[in-house]
């Protein structure tokens, strides 16, 4: 089946027909319509399919008992209203990467296999890489029978409810030692390919990133008989705030980002009591990050302080730089490079993936393909069809070039 | 049953143990317990009891088809996490009040009424003052139908729900038509009285007030990976219009609120595609009411503009100065300042009332009791007993001298 006719499969599956976005979140019915087209792809190659304890699906080419796999793969999950790229373009690439290396008539010395981690986005029970995080033991069976959507189900229900076994889930390092090297083909989410006129790059290092909540605490009040001076309102320094985190993450050349807000109540007529604001923020290195986020946090005391406005700031998560293997991905450069004796362009990331997951237990390295507008998490993300395919030839030299005969 | 055993009875109906304030929503559990204690009320009085087509109750003292009556009430819901006095101090007082002149042996050429307005503060179907305005024609039954609370439940359900039947709504002019004064006693939402030293106001009128929505529409991109000039980011232009909406209310002495915002898709580590919010604006003036909401919808249009963001204003509601009848008011001014001589403050106000509403059919009057610190809307709303029992007594002279013999 071709790159285009698998593609063409997944399109419609889990898009919204209001957005033109996709809603694959974990355990939804979306989200088992993409694990039957997994299953079905790997079968009708031959490949030897598992599903294994946390939900991942693995298709192997060769004997996983072997070990030193090369492993290949991404994921089928969305965001709410996310694009058709961002993780699927890995997993069709990598099943299109395996029928251009039977074309190829290429022999393997280790096995090989395409990986679909569930739950990447973390758009329904709001961590990221769960999949990718229980195999690798970076998140508890505790912590993972507490994560609950936003209707209240918890992540054990809705596996239960999807005919996933929850207390079978765990860290998983067996599975894992067989992996000698991990590739993640992924869509761009930036401009550098497309500002170099690269078709496809190689990853250098995650930025590291955090979230910050920051919840400002006014009084409620009436908005039609409340004089201003009598007002105590936190929407005030939660706005002030948003534009200084802008301010702060341009002096530093990194990103910061307000993207989601909780009101209370958030009626029309009501000086809210709270304003809960969720700050993004991702920087080159640690001590830039850390000076927007000391910047942006000084800027919100002061402004909540001078609306009597309480603050209190929670750094709910962090992930330090992530470096990639980098025997692996020079030897990427290398195999991409070829006989060319072009270079292949390194590029840091913002993003997190299961392959940043990983990378602290197994070899990982990632290839990102071109993205024109570097658009990305929006029913607007893209690459050209061209590009797609030199990726996928591309995903097929790494792994011929690492589990060759 | 005296002032203080009746707010005693209604004040654990529909409190939030976590919050501390009221959820007494429209043809809810705790509106059916409010709805019942009013009917225990009447009866216990002897009053005959009615329940209108539009879910609004009344208590009658003397014949209602003679006419000309003297009214009195307010309202029992809550907007959410309300105060316990805002509708409640009005149905409580004029039952006290009603107690007060049989005590004192009044007798009356008029007949008198209490009211329970429904669904006033519009907390579960978006609209204020529903009862009251199907009642005066100012609501349609065709808009009323098409009213959905954020469960997706219409009102037409939820009145069944509750056993009222919603076929039965609509305008109810000849119930109006026995109307000769309505009096509507409430708790001050500012601080004019308390700034005054007054326990009790009359009203003047009340501030032309409208809601409008902004949209702010940009476009969805991931928080992690896009270059801060690559960004169309609606938060941005939202926050600056927060800030601005706070300089055009203080450069005009009047009010303007963001007390609501939906963001979409609201998520950490997307950088929205839309943000919504809704500005409260209230003036002394049309004049200075459109002054302010120019001024914010001119400096929301700048900061769009600057951001790449698109931006609609639609003006959802708008209420234009109500003056209340000016003879009931200087007769309620002449009965309370008796021989006194001492003015009786009378007050504008930032806020919309049943009153409001059928002023425009029937001669209405406010009394306003002190609240000390002017807040609303919210638990820490306040009036101390001995201003209430003020309150009382200046209603019960209010009815007592509309409706002497």
């Amino acid at each position: 089946m071709s790159f285009h006719s698998m593609w063409a499969e997944l399109l419609p599956i889990g898009r919204s027909p209001a957005s033109g976005g996709y809603r694959r979140f974990a355990w939804t019915a979306a989200d088992a319509e993409c694990r039957d087209w997994f299953r079905a792809q790997a079968e009708a190659r031959g490949l030897a399919y598992e599903l294994d304890r946390n939900g991942n699906q693995w298709a192997w080419l060769g004997d996983p008992a072997q070990g030193d796999a090369v492993v290949t793969g991404s994921h089928l999950d969305s965001v709410p209203d996310g694009g058709a790229f961002d993780g699927p373009l890995g997993v069709v690439s990598s099943f299109a990467a395996l029928d251009e290396l039977r074309d190829r008539g290429a022999r393997f010395g280790r096995p090989l296999a395409v990986v679909n981690f569930g739950d990447e986005e973390g758009a329904r029970f709001g961590l990221a890489c769960v999949g990718s995080r229980l195999a690798a033991g970076q998140l508890t069976v505790e912590q993972a029978h507490r994560l609950t959507d936003a209707d209240g189900v918890t992540l054990p229900q809705a596996m239960a409810a999807a005919g996933h076994d929850p207390d079978a889930i765990g860290p998983d390092p067996e599975r894992l030692a067989r992996i000698g090297a991990f590739v993640e083909l992924h869509v761009e989410q930036g401009r550098a390919l497309d500002l170099s006129g690269d078709r496809v790059g190689v990853a250098g290092a995650t930025w590291p990133h955090g979230r910050w909540r920051f919840d400002f605490r006014g009084e409620a009040n009436h908005a039609g008989t409340t004089r201003l001076d009598d007002r105590r309102d936190p929407m005030l320094p939660y706005a002030a705030t948003v534009l200084a985190a802008r301010r702060e993450a341009r002096l530093a050349q990194a990103v910061a980002t307000f993207g989601k807000v909780a009101v209370e109540p958030n009626g029309v007529n009501a000086v809210p009591s709270l304003v809960r604001g969720w700050l993004d923020s991702r920087a080159a290195d640690q001590r830039s990050l850390d000076a927007v986020v000391t910047g942006i946090e000084q800027a919100a005391r002061e402004h909540a302080a001078a609306h009597g406005v309480g603050l209190d700031v929670v750094r709910e998560s962090f992930t330090p730089v992530v470096e990639f293997d980098h025997a692996l991905r020079d030897e990427l450069v290398r195999i991409l490079g070829g006989d060319t004796g072009l270079a292949v362009p390194v590029l840091g990331t913002g993003a997190g993936h299961d392959a940043g997951i990983l990378s602290g237990t197994v070899p990982t390295a990632m290839l990102f393909v071109r993205n024109p507008t570097g658009v990305s998490h929006s029913p607007a993300e893209f690459a050209a069809e061209d590009d797609c395919v030199a990726g996928v030839s591309a995903l097929a030299d790494a792994l011929e070039g690492l589990a060759r005969a």
